[in-house]
């Protein structure tokens, strides 16, 4: 099941079902408003949500409407909790690298995570509003997962079933300002603007045999300016969600709606498969010819981070937005 | 204006007034069904909020009834934003003491702040639910504020407007844990369990002369298991919350709604005045004594928080609540 969010004014949106080929969509609010309320009681919702994408897939829902991709909000407009990790161990050892700084003790046994920002997020065609391109201005494009209700304690082993849905994000950074936050051990305020996401959100169940061991076996194809710039596999993943996810439990209930991220997509073989952000080509750059060749984004740039899957269909249609300066940003 | 909420089995909780002495209440939610959507539309809101608070000072309000302190809800159950600062410089020097890690670059000049869980708050009289005393339990008393709407780019010398309410937290904290993830650079996520909040939430106005700088200069009177333990003074903050707010909002808008913190009350004189959390204390006897004689706080502690005005009278009223073990607490 595919589902997104609509833009109507409200601050959580209208929900709607979205054809597996991301071309119709139904209104879903007679099920929940809104795709954070659907989560609030998704063994409820879920079955009447499923009931819907079938009947839109078999061309039976006579209400069904073109899905406005582009102009669609995220699938979670806003969402009480947004911990991102940093799994991908490749992506780690780079940046340590790019940033001079000394390797994480434990990073190997003990998942990285930081919380952003989770009260303001920005569709997948939407402008980003930046406040300096000094700042330097990054893309991450990473995974998601969204989990319904996990009470604090709970284990690994307990926690896959926990994941409704999944999709993908532009985790954009500001790296001048994220090694200064990153030095005082406090994690990340100003170096995370706005993150933003796919048009939809997928049911575990539809990514078929590419979910697998809490890891989305399959590319995230990366696109800067239209070059191509990286195609990691969501696979390389250190740490499967569900061990995110209960890393996150440990001391804390996670609330329906809870967004945990993979952190930059990765992989061993970057000279081959390219990256998923500026930062970490510029740290491969670094290694292979002892400087830094690739300048961080411009205002106007666009970025467009998209998954297919293994008949090269999207899955989780396209984000694709540019960077704007933040006075001049449209009203959001 | 003091504002709570009572607890109702919503995840909002009931909106109500409370009268100066926090001994009344009064029924809120014809004006907004709960705080969170009060502060969604305070222009409206709030003009209606303080004619009910002043009927209900005035014993003009028929349906008043007696305010139950210690069984509230927090003024916010949950919501969009919780970001706390480190704003007392006394506690920031000290912590690098008893952690034994270098001082941070630019601590005098660039607020420190990380962000924590905002989906699921204690009221000031529930248990906090802990993993494992090993994990080296510890309480903060805290002063924090809400904002409404902060657009993204706000400066310091117009942030103070924003600042809507006051309360205290008690942002309890796993030292044990605190430090390894303090390293990571990614800030605190298993360090830093449910904050609680003090029965009411008041009006910048309600402090009277006390409110000034974007600064409470009042103490917070901290007691452990009924043992005075310290009564810093909140005037010492090396920031004040403007600056905090605009240190915030520099890459992001805030959401009506998001809490600031200050960060553990701490002042310089802290060997006349006492601590606000164990660490703090435990860093003064490493420097006092050459070694740590106070431990963390074991199962069955209470913790009580409260500010007493110039007149003796409790602000906020207290928070005064017991560490519990997570397995065995009462469902939430």
């Amino acid at each position: 099941m595919k589902l997104a969010t609509l833009r109507d004014g409200t601050p959580d949106g209208r929900l709607v079902v979205v054809s597996r080929d991301l071309q119709r969509a139904a209104e879903a609010t007679n099920v929940a408003p809104s795709l954070l309320a659907a989560l609030e009681s998704w063994e409820k919702t879920e079955p009447r949500l499923r009931e819907l994408a079938e009947l839109l897939d078999r061309g039976g829902c006579a209400d069904a409407f073109d899905f406005p991709a582009a102009e669609a909000a995220p699938p979670l407009p806003r969402t009480w909790q947004w911990l991102d990790a940093s799994a991908f161990h490749s992506h780690g050892d780079l940046m340590e690298r790019a940033f001079k700084h000394a390797p994480i003790e434990g990073k190997l046994t003990r998942p990285l995570m930081y919380q952003g920002g989770s009260d303001d997020f920005l569709g997948p065609g939407q402008d980003m509003p930046m406040p300096a391109e000094a700042d330097g201005i990054d893309f991450e494009a990473e995974i998601a997962v969204v989990v319904d209700r996990v009470p604090m304690g709970t284990r690994a082993t307990d926690a896959l079933g926990h994941v409704k849905l999944i999709m993908l994000a532009n985790d954009a950074s500001l790296r001048s300002l994220a090694l200064v936050e990153m030095k005082t051990g406090f994690g990340w305020i100003q170096a995370k603007p706005a993150t933003s996401f796919s048009p939809v959100a997928v049911t575990p169940d539809e990514l078929g045999p590419a979910w697998k061991e809490g890891r989305v076996h399959l590319p995230v194809s990366v696109r800067w300016n239209d070059q191509a710039f990286g195609h990691p596999n969501g696979g390389a993943m250190g740490f499967g969600f569900h061990e995110l996810v209960a890393h996150a439990a440990y001391s804390r209930n996670l609330s329906a709606g809870t967004l945990i991220g993979s952190g930059t997509v990765s992989n061993a073989d970057y000279r081959t498969v390219g990256s998923a952000c500026i930062a970490e080509r510029r740290a491969i750059e670094i290694a292979d010819q002892g400087k830094v060749v690739t300048e961080y984004m411009r205002f106007g740039d666009r970025i467009r981070i998209e998954m297919l899957d293994a008949e090269g269909r999207s899955v989780f249609g396209a984000i694709d937005q540019r960077m704007v300066p933040a006075h001049s940003s449209a009203a959001r």
